[in-house]
C-alpha cells in the first residue's frame, strides 16, 4: 500500500494540459480566512516551473503577486519560458481562475557551482526546539494545522488583542510541516510565507489585511535539501515600517546549524 | 529657455506606439561595462507603468528579471495591466530588443490612505554629508558618475584587490543623483539597484557578475516624495549569503531624518 501523501503534495499537485499548461486546485487543508493559504499557491505557482519538462537548473527566486481574491476551487497555471540561458532560465507564471488572472509570478532557475561561497551572517540563537511550547491552533484558520509553530519571541497567544500597545514586529520561531515532510524547494516556497502579517504582531488588532507581493530566494541546491531531509528549521520574521496602508516584511529561515536555506520579503496590505 | 532634461528624465523617456506599448532607448550616460546600469532599466520599466493612462496609485512594489544582457539601442516595453481593484493594480512588463525578451517586470500600484502607521526601525546614524568623501568616480562606468556616493562604511576604494581579504558586505553611504534631481519614484528605483553588488565589497574581486533578479517596495506616497524634493539619502546594502554562484543582496533608503522612502531585496549571481 502506497503510504498516503503530504497534504502539501496534494495542494501543489498540477496535471498537465499542455506545454505551461497545468490545472491545480485548492485544498481545505490549507484553507486561509478567505481562500487559500499564499505560501500554497506561492507553491504551486513554483510547481508549475519544477515540473515543467523545459527546465534545467534548481529555482534561486519567486515573485507571486497576489492580485485578486482566490476561489476555493479549481485553478490553471500557464508558464512561460521567457529566456533561458546556460547559467538562469526566467519564467513568468499565471495563476486563472475561470479566465481571470488571481496571480501572477515569476521565477528563475539558475545552475549552481561548487565556487567561492561566504556566510557572513550566522544564524539566530535559538533555544532547543523541545523547550519551546507549541503554538495553540484553536480559532486559527485551517492552514496553521499544517505547520508546526514554536515561537522563541514575537507569539500570537495575544492575539487579537486591543489594549493599544504597539510590540515589536518581529518573531523567532521553530517552523516546520506538520507532519514532517522532507525540504524541498515546495516546502520552502511555503515556508516562506507561513509567518503570520507583521501587523498581527506590533498592533494585535484583526482587521482587514492581506499579503499583496512576495518574493523569495533560495540559497541551497536541490542536492542539499535533499540532504537535510524533514528538519525543523528556525525561522526570523520581521518589519520595518507600516506606511498608510502598507507594510514591508522580512523572513529567513535556517536549518538548526545555522544555515540560511531561503529569505526573502513581501508588501502587505492593511484597511485601517 | 528650457532648463536641460536630467540624464535620468532622458534615460527614461518613453514614446507612446499604443496602449501598453512604449519604445525607449539606452543613453550612454548610464552605460555599465556592458549594456545600461540595470537600476535605470528598472526604472524605465516602472516608468512604462507611471506614464500609463490606466494607472490609478502610485507605485508599491517593483519587481525587475534580468533576463538577458541589453544592447545599446533601442528597446520595447510592454505592459500589461493584470488585474485592478480599487486598492491595488497589478501590473507585468516586459522589454524587449528585436523581439527578444531582455528584461521581465512586474509592479504593484496602491492607494494610500491616512490610516494606522508605524515606524519600528530607526535610520542608520551617519556623520553630515559634507564630512563624508566623494568617491572617486576614475575607472568607474559611466554610470556611477551619474550619482554621488560618500561611504560611511563599506566603501570601494581598494577594490579591485586580489589581498584574499574577505571584508564585510555591509556599505554605508549618503547617495544621490548626479546632478541633484527631485525625488520620484524614478529615482528611487535606479537609487535601489545603484549599490554595488556586494561581492566586490566582500571579496573584492573583479570578475563575472550581475544582478539576476530585484525587488524594491516604495514607502511614501508620490506627494510625499516631492515634498522631500531633491535631498540626499542615506542607503545601507549588505548580503547574508553566497553560496555556490548565488548572493542575496538588501539595501535600504532612507531619507537625512530617518524616514525610509524604499528598501528591497535582489540576488546576484557571480562566476567562480
Amino acid at each position: 500500500m502506497q503510504p498516503a501523501q503530504h497534504a502539501l503534495d496534494e495542494a501543489v499537485r498540477l496535471v498537465p494540459l499542455g506545454e505551461g499548461w497545468h490545472a491545480g486546485a485548492t485544498q481545505p487543508a490549507y484553507a486561509n480566512m478567505a481562500g487559500p493559504f499564499g505560501g500554497v499557491t506561492a507553491a504551486a505557482l513554483l510547481n508549475a516551473v519544477l515540473v515543467d519538462p523545459r527546465r534545467l537548473a534548481d529555482p534561486i527566486a519567486l515573485t507571486v503577486n497576489f492580485c485578486g481574491a482566490i476561489a476555493d476551487g479549481e485553478f490553471e497555471i500557464e508558464t512561460k519560458l521567457q529566456r533561458g540561458g546556460r547559467t538562469t532560465q526566467h519564467w513568468s507564471m499565471e495563476l486563472k481562475q475561470k479566465g481571470v488572472v488571481c496571480t501572477t509570478a515569476s521565477a528563475v532557475c539558475g545552475a549552481r557551482k561548487p565556487v567561492w561561497s561566504h556566510y557572513p551572517v550566522k544564524g539566530p540563537t535559538a533555544p532547543p526546539r523541545e523547550t519551546v511550547a507549541e503554538m495553540s491552533k484553536t480559532g486559527r484558520p485551517e492552514w496553521t494545522r499544517r505547520y508546526s509553530f514554536r515561537f522563541v519571541e514575537g507569539d500570537l497567544d495575544g492575539y487579537p488583542r486591543s489594549d493599544g500597545r504597539i510590540l515589536s514586529p518581529r518573531s523567532l520561531a521553530w517552523i516546520e510541516d506538520a507532519p514532517a515532510r522532507p525540504l524541498d524547494f515546495l516546502s520552502l516556497a511555503a515556508l516562506s510565507d507561513a509567518f503570520f502579517v507583521r501587523i498581527m504582531h506590533a498592533r494585535g488588532t484583526f482587521q482587514p489585511m492581506a499579503t499583496v507581493s512576495l518574493t523569495t530566494y533560495f540559497h541551497v541546491g536541490g542536492d542539499e535539501l535533499a540532504a537535510a531531509g524533514a528538519t525543523p528549521l528556525i525561522g526570523e520574521a520581521d518589519a520595518a515600517i507600516f506606511h498608510n496602508g502598507f507594510a514591508d516584511q522580512t523572513c529567513a529561515l535556517w536549518t538548526p546549524d545555522g544555515r540560511l536555506v531561503a529569505n526573502g520579503v513581501q508588501i502587505t496590505w492593511y484597511k485601517e
